[in-house]
């Protein structure tokens, strides 16, 4: 075995997550590993897999209930399986909890869990449970794909649209308004998020898009990852951007652009699909209830740029990111 | 959907792991659950999938260095597997970690996550990273087994032979040693366990087993939960256990009785098989390099009793169990 080895003793604050995940990539010699899921041949499919884990300090404010915490951690997995253009076959629930907390909230997380497969025709098929001193939920989706099916964050071609399911900025303007104590804010996006499996289903079984991904670091995040995988740039035109009013809402009482809310802060579990020109009219056509805004097009030249009444600018990269002060 | 719900406010502390497990298992429903790993029918196979999160404080004495905490979060999801008959597809890892750890930690730990599974020709096929407080480490395996070569917990019958691959006590001497600084104890069972996938494989292949489990959890917990699920008993022999050289070492230095060190602490990733008498003698026959040795036998009363010097009394059940204090 040859491994790349990095001795360098660099704090993983001063790197990064995506730098340390770059390195993992390195020693496990997978080129295969920087899609939204793992993929493995299987006869005529592919089996995806996919694993996130959150902690109750970083990822699930106390508006959550025991409830949402088990639908988030799995609708989090099943986005992933979405974006591969997969079907679920399972969910694995792993809970590192304290030992203070009660039996009400084991079970209440674990029907919230089971609501969220249900509505996608899986379920929770196993899991793990142990003691920790923090609220610790590692969540795991296995899908299953057809070879030619599988959609993955690279294929983009220069002329092909970038469009997006749902409204953007949903979660954000939601985390916003709690941390600013606004009222009157749905937080539904936030704390059950929708995983599009149903969306990216349609599109991956026509074969309409190219390459996807989903936007849960943040659009402009997203993109730069996707500049990076795929030699290429892009255009986004921000009066297209289907900002939601939610956004719109808080960005006004907070005194924040909503459309920095919305390119900018991540949380939003919607799908970006770059598609052929063709294949997006023909989403259009065939699956009208795939609800697909049109945001932008790739362009040769390797620039992220955003254009706003005429006026092209370069769009910054500010989505989350662990790891990076 | 029919939940059952419990809402009994009872602290996780007063029910421990095993009560908690049967109710969510009550809550989705699947019955087939209770085994070392969740087994989904694909085609001619079945696709086994297993989760353990585990904690620096709990699972990762300081002993381990970053190279053995990856090989052994690999190693016990390759372990459930190995119980359930399977090959493994690949592995997936969670790294939950503070952010003032260096680069040289995370890229340690996957190379030990790699190196235990190039040692059974799969590989790290994705994961996740967060920041944490407290290391904590989620992996999932996944395997495919043929439908009819399947090892589950269920299938004991009465006459069968059980029968334990490797030796007893290792792991547990080596906690035990270091807690109680005794030195020239060997402690690779406790940091790099061997799943045995080879050994499992073998006799799932021959079907020369009616059921198996993983005895992780300590001999005597392993036997009571067999006997919940099978409705027969158990008659072991005492002087048929392979004590390891290390629990007898240790037992005699600490005045602990080295059968209660292989029989109570737990924490050795072998495998138990239940096997027809033929099925034994074949086994021996025809895959002699696994190492089985036969322990005792199923027996009809639903007991749990232990033979020394022919004299039977009561096993008690002392294995480890999370929440219970």
């Amino acid at each position: 075995m040859n491994y790349k080895v990095f001795l360098l003793a660099v704090k993983l604050s001063q790197i990064g997550e995506r730098a340390i995940i770059k390195k993992i990539i390195d020693i496990i010699e997978d080129e295969n590993i920087g899609d939204d899921a793992a993929y493995i041949q299987y006869g005529d499919e592919f089996l995806l897999l996919t694993t996130d884990i959150v902690r109750k300090k970083t990822h699930l404010p106390d508006i959550m209930q025991p409830f949402d915490i088990g639908w988030f951690v799995t609708a989090i997995n099943l986005s992933d399986i979405a974006a591969m253009g997969g079907e679920p076959l399972g969910v694995l629930l792993s809970m590192a909890i304290p030992r203070e907390l009660d039996e009400k909230f084991v079970i209440e997380l674990v029907q919230g869990a089971k609501s969220c497969t249900s509505m996608y025709n899986t379920s929770i098929i196993g899991g793990d449970t142990k003691e920790h001193d923090e609220i610790t939920i590692c969540g795991t989706a296995i899908g299953r794909v057809k070879r030619e099916e599988i959609l993955l964050r690279k294929g983009a071609r220069p002329g092909d649209i970038l469009a997006v399911t749902g409204e953007l900025g949903k979660a954000a303007a939601a985390l916003l308004a709690i941390n600013e104590g606004l009222s009157d804010i749905d937080t539904d996006a936030l704390v059950r998020p929708i995983p599009r499996i149903k969306e990216a289903r349609a599109i991956a079984e026509h074969r309409f898009a190219n390459a996807c991904m989903d936007i849960s670091d943040g659009l402009s995040s997203t993109l730069y990852q996707l500049r990076e995988i795929n030699d290429v740039g892009f255009l986004i035109d921000r009066d297209k951007l289907p900002i939601s009013k939610e956004a719109i809402r808080v960005g006004k009482r907070l005194n924040i652009n909503p459309h920095s809310i919305a390119l900018d802060y991540g949380g939003d579990y919607e799908l970006l699909f770059i598609m052929p020109k063709n294949g997006f009219k023909e989403a259009k056509k065939k699956v009208p209830e795939v609800k697909l805004t049109e945001i932008g097009e790739v362009i040769e030249d390797k620039e992220i740029k955003i254009i706003c009444h005429g006026i092209e600018r370069r769009l910054e990269k500010r989505g989350y990111e662990h790891f990076v002060s």
